[in-house]
């Protein structure tokens, strides 16, 4: 079975294809034919070595696959059930208190999905949602969660709130439609009117074009008759808060999940206080809100937007496309 | 101009229909030209009797109209703006914690909208939703209110949530219409075949007839394959309680908000806590809940379902309409 | 070493004192010599019949006492260390959703800690308070637990909030204690004087003593000059129910983790919810509330109220005590 | 009657004091002989023209004294009782979401309580706390509520958890009063050690000198044995947040009431993000917030801590000492 590892000192260009058979299961493991893998920035950090981690490394914290054997003690499982990853295996349910939650999220301490073939912890995977396949649950545990949280966890959006989402990569069009599904009114941000014609068509309200609109912040203020946005879902960073603060109506919240922009930057705080409004840093979510959230995308018949999808001997051709920003929703490897 | 008076002992027979015309708005107040009212229990609990008010009452605790003079110092309206009424005009925001909240409710201790002309504090009116008709409005205040806070206030329903509405009145509906605006999955029960299927027209996902399943409690749990519904919208009060807890999943939300079946009844506690479930009695809300509604509903194009409108002088026939539990929805005044 | 087991029908006198040593802890296990455990309702329930059990239960849900051997990778606990148990072990944190979070009570459904020796998963085990007895320790999981929850995360009580409690068992005085270190203001209730007397001791602001005041929700609502108590812990379940809904302010908390006067009964479902106000079942909590109220215990110094301790063999004696309804606060077993 | 009015372009030089008598009340409002008065940075920011006022504005946001006569309709309050000032007069209760809320700030854009004598609309006023002097009541609305509604409402400290408060200005030790009366552990900071031992006196369980811990939120992370703080109450704005962000638990929460060092600064939004922490924009708070608060006071016999009291006439050197920062606690006017 084919996989790929990360050599050090990382890039692209050192992505190493190999062969590899995952062991038989232990007591409480089960061994998973993966199908499909999909592309997250946690993932391209990794790669290219931001994020640095043990040679050889198995990237890819998202995969979805099915169950061919299950070790002694497992009753969540059978052979043959189609299943996707946890990005914190170690994360049931609740507050996001314990370091140990964070220690092992596949792809970085440990082992990842870049493999045909693997064997892990039956806490590693939950139930894929009916009806869809290895490539669409793949683009869920990481990106769909993250948005997820933001909407449905933290924000807690109810029907009439208003949304705001930046661009069109995998986190954002997964908000877009996650905020549609709970009745909020969605304005989308991006540099490209192509693009925006997408978030319309995936029933986006309202358009900025950033490019034209530079103060965007002040553009969603105008939008919304002076309110400001409920929930701004910030994917840029230190780049971009300055603005989603300017968006953010009073007593509002934005979710703070991505650094694109910067890791660090200027932070108005006084307009933040002045505003009541909260940020709160998101990093995925637990085992619970993935339930929910498959739920959720059953209920409502969500699509995950898959831009499109590489075989797994073209992971660097599929992490170059990433890099490019062109693409629109999420990047997929199938194998 | 119209209005309608309750004479003592109350009923039916009883209702008086009399000319009046609103004194002219002092500081504070605006006069309206009302055109619309809508039944609630309430209502009815007043006209017949039930509920003993002073003699002359004017009732119906629901008003949508035209602002026809402004009173000193009035910012928040303009005459021709089209307005609805507060259920609580003194309850703004926050928590219900204070008596003099519940005070003066319009059709109660003070009089109400079965008049065509009314002077009233500029507290007691907010905005309509844009493009909506006056008749359209009156159902909102309080029975749409009461469904707005349970499934979008007090259980915070999100998508992929299950929840389960009782019947085809006025709150039910409107319930059904905010848990699918939320994104839910929803189960109706009715004890009318016909009437199920125009809730499945409405968006229910699931139907259970009460007749052939009189334990529905248990119709639910199968439906939900053992795990429960996350609300149980309660309008029957005491003598639903025991299905609905039976009903609830584990953690999960039983809205109290009606007492068809009995003022009191029996409560089986001991399943309540094993379920660690919450049950909220609800009263309508405040003016901000029906703020965040009317956007709802503006936002989601939510049409409310009016059974039919009777003209102001054929009150009697109305609450008629509405005591027979024959109606679908609302049952509205028009003059 | 000594162990009690349930002989069927139950009943005090058919409790059996056997010898048993624990196995050899196996993967993830961790063998104890168990030291003290504490008397409550369910136990009660198990031991007399109510809540009919296998033949040879070794009953009893709380225990404390010291590691004597961990099973490979155990990395929580090292042999010595002084550790309790955990009503659920198979919950967490979160939501308590999940059929199996209640399946495997110790001294319910498996075998509990009316033993000197035990080997069990280490997830049925976390740390005690540092400085406490293993009787100390022994009184929390489950009463000092179900007490938390209803006054730490529940209902949430803030400094100045009115908390009400009912005598004087073992959830009421912890209750009483951990509601007062919350800031609150608290009202006791017993039918003793005495009792009443040894509530104020541990901080209780005002008393009733409700054989004077069989109305006692009328006495709560006299003493908070008209407004009602924020949270009212009940642990009468229906007998008392009536008067805790009267008791309660508009929008206050009833926490429903008891049913001492029966296990259904009357709800006047109309008060309920013309005050707003929410009714939660309780069934004691998870593994990361018994964390924080084990932090809040040590930073706190809260000291369990024991009333009297009994030998192992003397553990129908113990029964007897708890069966009288003439303790105060906790009855324990030492050993 | 004395009053002090900011003449352009403000600074301490250019107070000017003046004689003035209230109007009448006219309906609704309320004629108060004030009595006291206390320093806030807000107010300080008036005086000194960094928060441009009208010329001739009477400065000053918090005042408590005796009402002295009472308009049409007024039921609030009688003739002789004692009352506070609300800093948001508009801002009743719930989400701070309206613009009217924080236009109407007395001191700022209408006259404050610089003034023995002021007539104004009832719901500037709330209740004082029974048995509490002007001075004490004085230094409540402002840095008082800011303090509760950081501890008390968006952390909702419980007991056990550990908060973190900074330095020893008015909003800090009102923060560790609150925490500690709500049970927390309680870290607080200062430059000074002897400033350090006066907050041990009253609470604080663990000092940081940050002169000799430059980095404390290391420290922080320390003395809580990895874990973090769960509150951190930061007044210093951009320049402290940094540390705040490594002083913060996983899930933790930062409210930002104060930009002491600065309105706008770097931000680690990745390290906020990782931590998955909330950070809170908090401005004042509520009348409901408030009354909630003087019940926590009562309750807890909470006694505000003030450092010296200046005659009206003295304002200016009143805010030389908060200008030095020397002061510890709370600064008041008395008159």
């Amino acid at each position: 079975m084919k996989q790929v590892q990360v050599k050090k000192p990382g890039g692209l260009d050192n992505l190493l294809l190999t062969e590899g058979e995952a062991r038989d299961p232990g007591p409480g493991e089960i061994k998973v034919r993966v199908h499909a893998s999909s592309l997250n920035f946690h993932d391209y950090a990794v790669v290219v070595g931001l994020l640095p981690v043990d040679d050889g490394r198995i990237p890819m914290s998202d995969g979805a696959g099915v169950v061919e054997a299950v070790g002694a003690g497992v009753t969540e499982f059978a052979v043959g059930d189609h299943v996707m990853s946890h990005f914190f295996p170690a994360w049931q349910d609740g507050r996001a208190d314990c370091a140990a939650k964070v220690g092992s999220v596949p792809g970085d301490m440990i082992d990842g999905f870049a493999a045909e073939s693997v064997t892990m912890p039956v806490a590693a995977f939950g139930k894929m949602p009916r009806g869809y396949s290895f490539e669409q649950a793949a683009t869920l545990p990481c990106a769909a969660l993250t948005a997820w949280r933001a909407v449905a966890v933290e924000a807690r959006i109810k029907p009439g709130d208003t949304v705001v989402v930046q661009g069109s990569g995998g986190v954002s069009v997964f908000a877009l439609q996650f905020a549609k599904a709970a009745g909020a009114h969605v304005i989308a941000t991006s540099s490209s009117n192509e693009k925006l014609e997408r978030l319309q068509a995936l029933g986006a309200d309202q358009l900025i074009n950033y490019r034209e609109h530079e103060h965007w912040g002040d553009k969603v203020t105008e939008l919304t008759n002076g309110r400001g946005a409920d929930l701004i879902v910030e994917i840029g960073g230190s780049g971009t808060l300055p603005q989603s603060i300017q968006a953010v109506c009073m007593g509002g919240h934005i979710s703070l999940i991505g650094v694109l922009t910067g890791f660090s930057g200027d932070m108005p705080a006084a307009a933040l206080f002045q505003k009541n409004a909260v940020i709160s840093g998101i990093t995925v979510g637990s085992q619970a809100h993935q339930r929910d959230m498959v739920t959720a995308i059953e209920t409502n018949g969500i699509e995950p937007v898959i831009d499109r999808s590489f075989p797994l001997d073209e992971i660097a051709e599929a992490f170059r496309l990433q890099e490019s920003q062109q693409h629109f929703g999420k990047i997929c490897l199938a194998y």
